[in-house]
């Protein structure tokens, strides 16, 4: 059975482009990256596509791959529709490498857009699908996320101001970061200090809502060997769960845990092997959850985790270097590829000013549909090494 | 690299359930498909749902498939939503084929839902992503293929009688299929004397709108050794194509044309080899046209193909022995694995009084977002034998 490798990786600048269509934003991913993997649009053999939004704010629920695709001229071949509410771009960039490894093709690109600030504009809260009735009342993610805070302060007696601190790195990491939609550094009183969402969770403390695209081309050992694996990066383990009814257990997510056991399994490593992450920071709670979630610090030491400066740039292990759905933006289907474009730029040696030194290893993790422990997706890759 | 076995089918009646939800709709047709397998919910490593509208009608955009397979009890798995127009659920189809062979999975679940009624109950016209605007002004699809119906009918002579055959036949082999939306036979001076919906199409020469469900069991040569192959049904070819500009071209479907040819050439075998087929008769010159697409009579000869009675049961070749979407209707994410379903029933010789005499080799064809080219996708597969 094939490997199958990240041949090539392209995205858009994510923020607020209301004038700028979906087939635009798809359409400069996709071409970043056919460039970066040298690869002609003839070359391309399918294509999935992961948006979780464009039916409901945009009227397109189908042919959004095809839509893109059609811009950049690439016609005639599978283009697939993959939806995994915020894991629906790291959804789609699984079933492009299922492809590639079901031999049937040898070269397939996983696209990812979403174009939410439509939706901003109409001041209403963008919430979880089947979650609309709750919304009106405000139970909104933020207002969920934030009564999984408290819970987890209480359980480990983390602080407002620990929780702060993945706001202020990621914002750190975001300022060498050309595509991140903020880029302005925060002070933690700063972030402690911004309009109150849902009591702990501060205006900083949430990622924002954004446009963008991203894309990549995953290609076969025959057409690695034929490129030259120099720049390649090898896809290690591609791991997606869904539904263990409750979502949240002694306040952990138990299907990310479970997801990224199975995608170490998979991969024949552990936590301790892993460079360079990043982690579904939809929230500073998250990040925080999440590293006890993904098995990089011990169970209950996250907070100290982020305090001590672990998950920095130049820590033990920088978790999202890109500055994380909370600073470089979270256009929901674009997200899980943006997350592959960071860690393969990283293990490339091509990050500049935020490189990971010696980052040989990297994971994504998406998660999406949390309030509903029996919709409830976590994605998991291992690349590299 | 492993065959794909279709081990199990099963689905719901198609009709209009307004008081069942998207959620029962699916696990009936699930636990149907996985009784049929002989397959424990807990032996299920991977499913892909196909929806095309639940975003649109139901704000159910993501989280389909883990709402069905909660309500039967399947967790911790991955599931994976699937769009692509009225050809979504032949793509979810096609996903779990392509999982079962890339190795990763043993045991993959196809399943397919729809609930339209709502959308016909408001009165407003159903059309295809993005056409909305024409919509609006009444270029909706029975508009754009009576137009299709105009040109066909003015270069091959075919008349409206020969059209309307199509669904007199479809209604005929209905009459034998429980699961049938509607079995009342018609004649020809019915279907041409029904309401007029767009000059040549009547409403009986149309498919109607529905809701219903159908899943699908796939596994790889170790399960299928396991369960033993007797009422195991080979995945020939799958193949999936969009987007090639015009979706028409000398009145004839180019993206179906190369789509089952490409299945053709991935089977190694012709179209003279298909022994029974289910295509997508959405109206009845579609049907006709598809003869054509397909291969199964000669390019211009498709109205001479139904008035000879060829495609009836006991003719040359069989098509839509199930009644069709025109008979057996057409809810849309559910039409592609009904399709499977009705195929699997005739290749294991279990069609009862429909059933086509000593079928080995059946195909199926779906296709979706006919109105722009470049999104316009067909899906073929290519069963048995």
């Amino acid at each position: 059975m094939t490997d199958v490798w990240v041949a090539g990786v392209g995205m858009t600048p994510f923020g607020k482009f209301a004038d700028t269509s979906i087939a635009d934003l798809g359409a400069t991913a996709v071409l970043a990256a056919l460039d970066d993997a040298a690869v002609e649009p003839g070359q391309v053999h399918a294509a999935y596509a992961g948006h979780a939004r464009t039916g409901q704010l945009h009227g397109r629920e189908n042919g959004v791959g095809q839509l893109v695709l059609g811009q950049v001229g690439i016609r005639g071949i599978p283009v697939t529709g993959v939806g995994n509410f915020c894991a629906s771009g790291s959804s789609a960039f699984r079933e492009a490498v299922i492809a590639v490894k079901s031999g049937l093709v040898d070269v397939a690109l996983a696209l990812g857009v979403e174009k939410l600030s439509a939706r901003a504009e109409k001041g209403r809260p963008l919430t979880s699908d089947g979650m609309e009735f709750e919304g009106e009342f405000g139970f909104t993610p933020p207002a969920f996320f934030a009564l999984v805070a408290k819970t987890y302060m209480s359980r480990t007696g983390a602080t407002p101001e620990s929780l702060a601190r993945v706001a202020v790195k990621n914002r750190d990491h975001a300022k060498h970061n050309p595509y991140a939609q903020y880029r302005e550094p925060v002070t933690v009183e700063q972030v402690l200090g911004s309009r109150m969402i849902a009591d702990p969770l501060t205006l900083l403390s949430c990622c924002p809502t954004g446009d963008g695209a991203a894309a990549a081309v995953l290609v076969s050992d025959a057409v690695a060997a034929r490129i030259g694996r120099s720049r390649l990066v090898r896809v290690r383990a591609t791991s997606l769960l869904s539904g263990f009814g409750s979502p949240v257990r002694d306040g952990h997510f138990e299907v990310d845990r479970r997801t990224a056991a199975a995608a170490y399994e998979q991969a024949g490593i552990g936590p301790s092997d892993v460079d360079v992450a990043e982690v579904h920071d939809a929230f500073t709670v998250t990040e925080i959850i999440h590293y006890e979630d993904l098995g990089l610090c011990p169970v209950g030491e996250g907070a100290r985790f982020v305090d001590e400066g672990r998950t920095a740039i130049g820590g033990q292990i920088p978790v999202s270097t890109s500055g994380g759905l909370m600073s470089k933006g979270h256009p929901l289907g674009a997200t899980g590829i943006a997350q592959v474009h960071e860690i393969v730029t990283q293990l490339r040696g091509e990050a500049g000013s935020r490189q990971v030194e010696g980052a040989r290893v990297g994971l994504t993790h998406c998660a999406g549909g949390f309030f509903d422990g029996d919709v409830a997706s976590s994605a998991v890759h291992l690349l590299g090494g």
